[in-house]
């Protein structure tokens, strides 16, 4: 077993023993020795010569699991009826509700929130819509929107199968933003559809949050739907990843005494994400860095590059290299990697400059592992929650919705996700920051606050607007 | 004045007075004798020598609302700061709102809702795409959908404008019918992209519910989708109103001791509502019925009819009679009125036959005045709030949704809305019925879930299944 026991694999063994014997003593060593961790153990029922216990315990994975229970199942006298996974129980029934706000008790209550009283609501908005915003929910609302074409590490598994992920990202856009979120998982994975779908259905809502929608359609749908709609349109796995990798890096950069300006940086990737982080990171100040993809570096004479690889080699490898990953690898200060597990070794990071950083961010395996890594590189950072500094996207995507919409934003500027990113990296203080802790838990305080705010002040400054306190002047006649 | 003081015009005056002076004394006196109903009056702060009160108080409509207001400023040394409106207080940033079901404290559970343990629920979906409704919230939502075309008595108001109305639905889903349903106002009035958007949104919904979408629209959109999706789809505006409608008729004939089949009834309009209403009287019995639209009555010899109603002409009016709503209404022993205001006098309604059943829904002002009616007919009933026997869509749609996502249903079966109707109708007891009240109210204790199970199980007889519960086998370990 690699991984350590995870309550996200935590199963309950629903067993029978004997009241008397000498069973129930030896659940707990056999579970232990089998490799798992015991969280509870409850005994859900007693006779006179039985008892019902309730087992739960952490494994590593799947198949952990299974071996946790056939060794339970070998103990004498135990009669295991049941086995029960935490994470889909959690998952039963949909981990999101719909509430309504107030009490329907009576009729008054109904004739106001409904029928007849409604009506006067919708005649406000009509003779002016932008009320739509104050009057309806419409202003705390964003679409996760996805065709399930690229979901986590598990690709193209479709609409319903997505839904858990969706759900679980309106239940963090609540628990860290403060938003109504409601997924939209889309039976169409045609661009043109898409584009058109969500277009029709953006009236309700006051964001748009594209979520594990394949390359390359990802980008001519948020570029299409950007011109469209005059509400932001967000790619989490684009702007999100790139505004925590930016954070990420910021810090890193001050543990090891390093100037985004001066440092020399290698991507691996020129995806979705990839790109995204890239071009951030050049609006922040990157100058020097070269991006490597499946074909090798990108240059500008390479051949049979799209338009996405085409702006990529003009805006990069300033020193036009050309070969290998490991070629451009030598010597750098920085590597980023979003793309495949495994493609580096020591001797490769052991090549990089002193005091390099390595932020290896494939899922669920990074490029490199990060324990060896770490012997070479003096900063590691990948996406996983069981390393220190995981450069997860939960740190952006609700501060930087609810600054969006604290601030009436109608779009997603590049000073926006630069805003974001600065904010996550400066709730690290000087007294906190070292190798191992450059980017704040997404538990952290006053984080997700934090990024609101900036992200509110950057839209204000760019769009020379400042938001109206929504809750002033509650009807036309006032 | 005709209407009384309601309190969805209900307004709260914030407004000063002197702290000695007779002022306060007079505030009811004065709002009373302008025909408003005082609810409360809070004083909200004190100094030595002024009070700060709000004033709340019901009144018939805006203009009545704003002569209350005037009335109060009239009033020597009270001096009106600002005036609230109590059902935009109530919209105030929307009636509905999403919520994570569980909390999200730590690392744990965040790994449970989220990602990584998520996975594993998608990989149990896509294995198992019908785990989609044991797993996800799919199970228990419905998408309420609109275009804006045909919004309450407003008409043509748009999307946005909509959107009041589409929460208060969702409010009263969850209310009534345990449901978790969200609304979706769409930016086009296109039949072919209204299809294609709600095909496109479904796979994350068990039910949709059309709403306030104009005929003859409407009755494409509906056909197309029940053709194209697995799950049902139901146009509340139709066939909502025809199970009340229904259900009434039910009971008002059993008030009056006649019987479906062997009635004679008259019918005026033939839009969305009249044509729902019209197919489920006929599906329940109805064999004797002339329909009456703005060119008269419909029968088979008339020029220029759409399919619609060549339908109509072809299935009712079966002693082909012809001439104007005056001309087939005497003699009749039932009016049912979803057309246009004050169509009838009191001479018409005495001209039907002994006994008389009026159902006078056009809204808010019906096809005759319930006063003159009541005069002339034994049962009258209207879609008004202020007058027994409202007509009331409430009624249904809760309920039958919960039968329909309960039993797993893939259709609006023609069985399901005549199963409504009758939940609905034996929910008023023998020893309660009376001409006043042919339908109980959407507060009745029973009367959702009665609906439900009703649906749930003419569902269950149609498809020729029974539905699981789902709260069965918590994991694909188990």
């Amino acid at each position: 077993m690699t991984a350590p026991p995870s309550i996200s694999y935590s199963i309950t063994i629903r067993l029978e023993v004997p009241a008397g014997g000498s069973a129930v003593g030896q659940l707990t060593g056999v579970v232990e020795q089998a490799g798992g961790m015991i969280t509870a153990l409850d005994v859900t029922g007693s006779g006179t010569d039985r008892l019902r216990i309730d087992v739960t315990c952490a494994a590593s994975d799947t198949d952990h699991a299974q071996e946790i229970v056939r060794a339970i199942e070998r103990v004498p006298d135990v009669e295991v009826h049941k086995v029960s996974d935490r994470t889909f129980l959690m998952h039963l029934g949909g981990t999101i509700q719909m509430e309504g706000k107030h009490p329907i008790r009576n009729r008054d209550d109904l004739s106001m929130v409904y029928t007849p009283g409604v009506a006067r609501v919708c005649e406000a908005i009509a003779a002016k819509p932008e009320d739509a915003r104050r009057l309806t929910v419409k202003r705390n609302s964003v679409a996760v929107v996805t065709d399930g074409s690229a979901v986590l590490g598990l690709g193209n598994i479709g609409p319903a199968a997505a839904l858990p992920v969706m759900e679980g990202k309106a239940a963090l856009f609540k628990r860290f933003g403060g938003i109504d979120a409601w997924p939209l998982c889309l039976d169409t994975q045609d661009t043109d559809e898409i584009v058109r779908t969500v277009a029709a259905i953006s009236p309700g809502f006051a964001g748009i949050n594209l979520e594990d929608i394949s390359a390359p359609r990802c980008f001519e749908i948020e570029r299409r739907l950007r011109e469209q709609l005059d509400i932001p349109v967000f790619h989490d796995d684009q702007h999100g990843t790139a505004i925590v990798v930016l954070a990420s890096l910021r810090n890193a950069l001050r543990v090891v005494g390093k100037k985004l300006d001066s440092v020399r940086a290698v991507m691996s990737g020129a995806g979705a994400a990839g790109s995204a982080i890239l071009r951030l990171l050049l609006d922040a100040g990157l100058r020097d860095v070269t991006v490597v993809d499946v074909d090798g570096v990108i240059h500008r004479g390479r051949a049979g590059m799209d338009s996405s690889l085409q702006w990529i080699a003009e805006h990069t490898n300033p020193d036009g290299r050309t070969g290998t990953l490991q070629d451009v690898l030598a010597g750098a200060d920085v590597f980023i990697g979003v793309s495949a597990p495994n493609l580096l070794d020591a001797d490769d990071v052991a090549s990089m400059s002193d005091d390099a950083i390595v932020f290896a961010l494939a899922n669920p395996t990074p490029e490199v592992d990060p324990a060896i890594a770490r012997q070479h590189a003096k900063v590691v950072a990948t996406g996983r929650s069981d390393y220190p500094n995981q450069i997860n996207n939960v740190l952006a995507f609700p501060g930087v919705f609810r600054g969006l919409l604290d601030a009436h934003c109608t779009a997603v500027y590049p000073s926006v996700l630069l805003a974001a990113a600065d904010a996550i990296a400066s709730s690290v203080h000087d007294d906190e920051l070292n190798a191992n802790y450059v980017i704040p838990s997404v538990f952290h305080a006053e984080v997700h606050q934090r990024v609101a705010l900036a992200v509110r002040e950057a839209c204000e400054r760019t769009e020379g607007t400042v938001g109206q306190d929504d809750a002033e002047s509650p009807g036309p006649a006032s």
